[in-house]
């Protein structure tokens, strides 16, 4: 899996001259579609097939600031994957290596119809490509 | 029509340590919403009702800078209204009377099953609001 | 001290048809804004005083969705506060009484200059008042 | 001169299921930002070299809607430059080639300590590149 990139925009930054610390939830979501594409299931593919991934929670630490025109490398990770929950892990890192932000963020996963999915029974594929990447972790 | 109030968020400010230009787009739309209200006619009962109201056009003029904790207030007028077609304008004014920015918005109305709505003919209350505030501008 | 409301606006919502995850870190921070203001010590007149307060770490656990025109009742608690460290806890309900969110912050205390402020020493009413604030939740 | 590209974000969305109109003023500036790298004078550096440049007006006309996973292509024109004014145009296409946004912004340079700067004067090389640019519109 390569890392995501993002270019800190200029309505990015706040008047303490820093990117505002909201925007590296979305920085997470933009990650996130891009490791799930690599991982061959687009978030607008599942969504076609009739599912929806609510956040459950996001934590994020900030380590160091941001601004404007910083190139921020965002890897994801997967910390944990159960058969309705996925626990993904992201750790970004400025143009000079210095890690700036830790984060984990909680999803489920649901049939727009309503119900959960059952990722290990509905979409094997997709769990066992999740398992074998949380499995790396350890 | 009472004027709507928006205090500037901390994080709508910049890094040049202003409101960033693109918010007073999003300030149009909690003005105009507060509006559709005022008249009796608030958006979320539009769009129960089968209606949505697409955004066609916006020009936004800045004419002074705005900051964090400002009280931004921002009058709604029509300009125009036709059968299909609304064209709203906003003043906006800061909590020292002075004129921030001047901006116009355009929108249509169609159905969410498809095809246009006829807010003459469809909504002939709301129709005859809007003519009546568009004639009071003259 | 008195809960901060935010009515979400269309521009918050998302295609799953609810407030997008990353804006109830931005009512947080409407919220401490809020907080602060009727605790006497209002955002604007610590950053004019040379304190900037950045924020450490975030967590946020979603409880129940939300959406456009709901009205979001947020009570900010101190949950801790030492001499260059302050904590908030943060309870969010909807109109219907319902909790939809359940959040913390960290935010640290800097000089614009350089260096850490000490609440205790430089700052003796406001780290009072947190402190009392704080005692209360026990 | 190459095109920008934005990849429509999730968070970027709203409940009609479209990217949100205000989306594209920020659209707008991504691209201006990628212009002026590519022209040989990032925003970063004009700023370090004591340069802001407020915007001082927008418009934006929504011709198609757009939405998550979309690849919009932005290509930015000088519609006029003179002393201390900049207009550029933006045409914004998606990825089967359609039209979804045309749009305008209107641009002053400051000294931040004060006062207008003189582009053909005070920044020569930079005034020469956008009027050659703009002639290749006529």
């Amino acid at each position: 899996m390569t890392p995501y990139h993002h270019l800190v925009h200029y309505y990015e930054t706040d008047r303490m001259g820093i990117s505002h610390h909201s925007n590296y939830i979305r920085w997470m979501e933009e990650a996130r579609v891009h490791f799930l594409t690599e991982l061959g299931f687009p978030y607008d593919k599942l969504e076609e097939a009739g599912v929806i991934s609510p956040v459950i929670s996001v934590n994020c630490h900030y380590l160091a600031t941001s601004t404007f025109a910083d190139d921020i490398s965002i890897m994801v990770t997967v910390a944990m994957v159960k058969a309705a929950r996925l626990v993904l892990s992201y750790q970004m890192i400025n143009q000079e290596g210095k890690l700036v932000c830790e984060a984990q963020s909680e999803h489920s996963f649901l049939r727009q119809a309503g119900g959960f999915v059952n990722l290990k029974k509905d979409f094997p594929d997709f769990y066992q490509k999740l398992l074998e990447l949380s499995q790396e972790e350890d």
